[in-house]
């Protein structure tokens, strides 16, 4: 995966018990035109206080990521730890330390341990490489069981245009404006308008879609950095090439949303919850939430078990507005509730092998409108607990 | 367990697949004052549009009680089998039919099996006594692992009045203006607006501050009866002896309430998130709730790591306004994060083992105003999943 113009690396600061890599760093040539968005939580890491402050300026150059420690509720200190860290990073680069952004995932409220970034900053460095995207995507991985990516590459004003993306997240998922550790890199030139522009038309196909256990996390940052190299006229408006560098960007974060899902903590079935025939758009969406997160439906997911009843009870607390008796209720192509009412055990069997192929969409008709919407989730297994009972031991 | 003018009885009509007693009938002397509260749920099982609608009336003098089926998302014919249910009754007890009071818990969207209700009807009518409570306390249960009864004696008006009630609920607890099924009866003698008033105030701090999972479900009902055998003078307006019976109502509804949040699915901790300190009520109660249902930090209490960086992250996305940085986290005494900040592994060492006691108050202040609320909940285990992966194998 080669995105022209664009060098990354990774390596072991000693962040992660394990030992594994935890430092990564990418960077662009030339400073690139950059957008971001961050969590909507009201507790805001260090590094997303800092490199929001920082793409105020509209670019970037380089992006500094550490896994196995949030640097978050870590107070001025942390503040301080982030700025130091980047400015490590600027002087071994040679830029400008404003154009560093800090981004940081793992264990929340434990102080940064920057000694161990700044040592490690140099062996770093030096394993920049054209080819280092996956061992980057490798490196941010906290729950994760695999790394995260995605590539296009499409033609653009009469240029081939590259567009690669890297997610990582597995836990606390349920992005509200953004979304765990997200970063896109285009050779594509544009201007930072048109890329936060076309990042906030991403999300609504992507990452504000997609839910694991309904925790907005403290660190969710999405960069989008478009360094030029690929020679198409500079995107500054709204047309045909914006559009389709668009598209781009819809594909490659709608893949790594729904990879963020199927790769969900101690998730075995993924599935699509889509609720059709609301009377208003916002009915849609809190209809589809509701169904997505009762961990009531999700634990009946984990059990293979048809059990409508409980999507019924989840959209009855949802805020939609409907007749229960008009409700449609399908896993897959199999109809297994009508009129609110159920089509018996035969229908149940049928459905139940939906569920047990691990992956499909439930389709909910209201029947009350024409709005629809949908959320990507998975099941809640004995594992989610598992996994999140020992996180930090 | 006595309440003068009541008797109960329990049976097992072959609703749950254990064989398990799983019919009681509830049955006042003589007509009693009567009042409910009833799930918010768009989606209501049969039973409960027909007690609503029954209450209306102001009256009750029977309460048939089903566990196995809920009678929910079953259309007219659920209806009808409420009703026909309650008519049984209402014939072996020679009482006008729209006295009894029906309602039902248990799996969703399958009919109710309405001969074998009306086939052991003689028989629970026949083992009706004033000392069954217990036993229908014990047949009303689903996932319960115990059946769940609080009784208190106060003198009121002059005379000893006794009141006392019994709760099923274990899973889908998020009650919303009531919960789960709650029978509360005295003997004491009031009216229906009276009784009405006195539950619309005990469930803010009972029932509706409660939550296991976040699921409302579609069955919740509390039922208030008063017989009036104590021979108190009638309580008709607000007063002392509307203030002591409803102070007893509290009690009981209180202790009741945490006794299902004790039982909770799979539970081994139990805690009270205590919010103090925010701007607002609403906010207050926001972020409470918002603590209680995060199953990152449900999931922490479960393998007792004081993981104070959850309930942080879980407070800012609450929609409760703070400031991060005047945030104070205490888990019984021991205060684990002041200024937003941790206090160490000491102070953590020592809320671990307040954790451990399986029973403890988290206490949050945010220190941004005068309001407080809080949540009584648990923790989420694997036994939560397991037993509702496999609720309907």
């Amino acid at each position: 995966m080669i995105i022209p113009g664009f060098r990354f690396a990774a390596t072991a600061a000693g962040l992660k018990k394990t030992g594994a890599p935890d430092l990564a760093l990418m960077v662009a040539d030339e400073p690139a035109a950059a957008a971001g968005v961050f969590t909507a939580n009201l507790v805001k890491a260090a590094p997303v206080v800092l490199s929001q402050e920082r793409l105020r300026g509209g670019h970037a150059q380089a992006i500094l990521v550490n896994a196995g420690n949030a640097n978050a509720c870590t107070g001025p200190e942390g503040l301080a730890d982030a700025r130091e860290s980047a400015r490590g990073a600027a002087e071994l680069l040679m830029i400008p330390e404003r154009l560093v952004l800090p981004a940081s995932t793992g264990v929340i409220g434990q102080p940064l341990p920057l000694a161990k970034i700044k040592q490690a900053l140099p062996k770093l460095t030096a394993r920049l490489n054209p080819k280092g995207f996956q061992e980057a995507a490798q490196a941010i991985m906290t729950t994760d069981t695999r790394p995260k990516t995605a590539l296009l590459r499409e033609t653009i004003g009469g240029k081939v245009v590259t567009l690669a993306g890297m997610a990582k997240g597995s836990g606390m998922i349920h992005p509200d404006l953004a979304t765990l550790l997200v970063f896109i890199f285009t050779d594509a030139a544009a201007t930072p308008k048109v890329l936060k522009t076309l990042l906030k038309r991403a999300l609504p196909v992507s990452f504000n879609r997609i839910t694991v256990d309904g925790d907005t996390s403290t660190n969710d940052t999405v960069l989008f950095l478009a360094g030029g190299r690929a020679g198409n006229p500079a995107i500054t408006v709204d047309g045909p090439a914006m559009a389709a560098l668009g598209e781009m960007l819809n594909q490659v974060m709608g893949d790594l949303a729904s990879q963020v899902v199927a790769d969900a903590e101690g998730a075995r079935h993924q599935f699509r919850v889509e609720v059709r025939g609301a009377a208003t758009a916002a009915e849609a969406r809190k209809a589809a939430v509701t169904v997505a997160l009762s961990p009531l439906v999700k634990t009946a997911m984990a059990g293979e078990d048809v059990n409508w009843g409980r999507i019924m009870a989840a959209l009855g607390r949802s805020g939609a507005r409907f007749d229960p008796e008009q409700v449609e209720i399908a896993y897959g192509d199999v109809l297994v509730a009508q009129k609110g009412r159920g089509l018996g055990p035969a229908a149940e069997a049928r459905a139940q092998k939906v569920i047990q192929a691990g992956a499909f969409t439930l389709t909910i008709d209201l029947n009350n409108g024409e709005f629809s919407d949908y959320y990507e989730t998975c099941d809640y297994t004995e594992d989610y607990i598992r996994i999140n009972a020992s996180y930090r031991s």
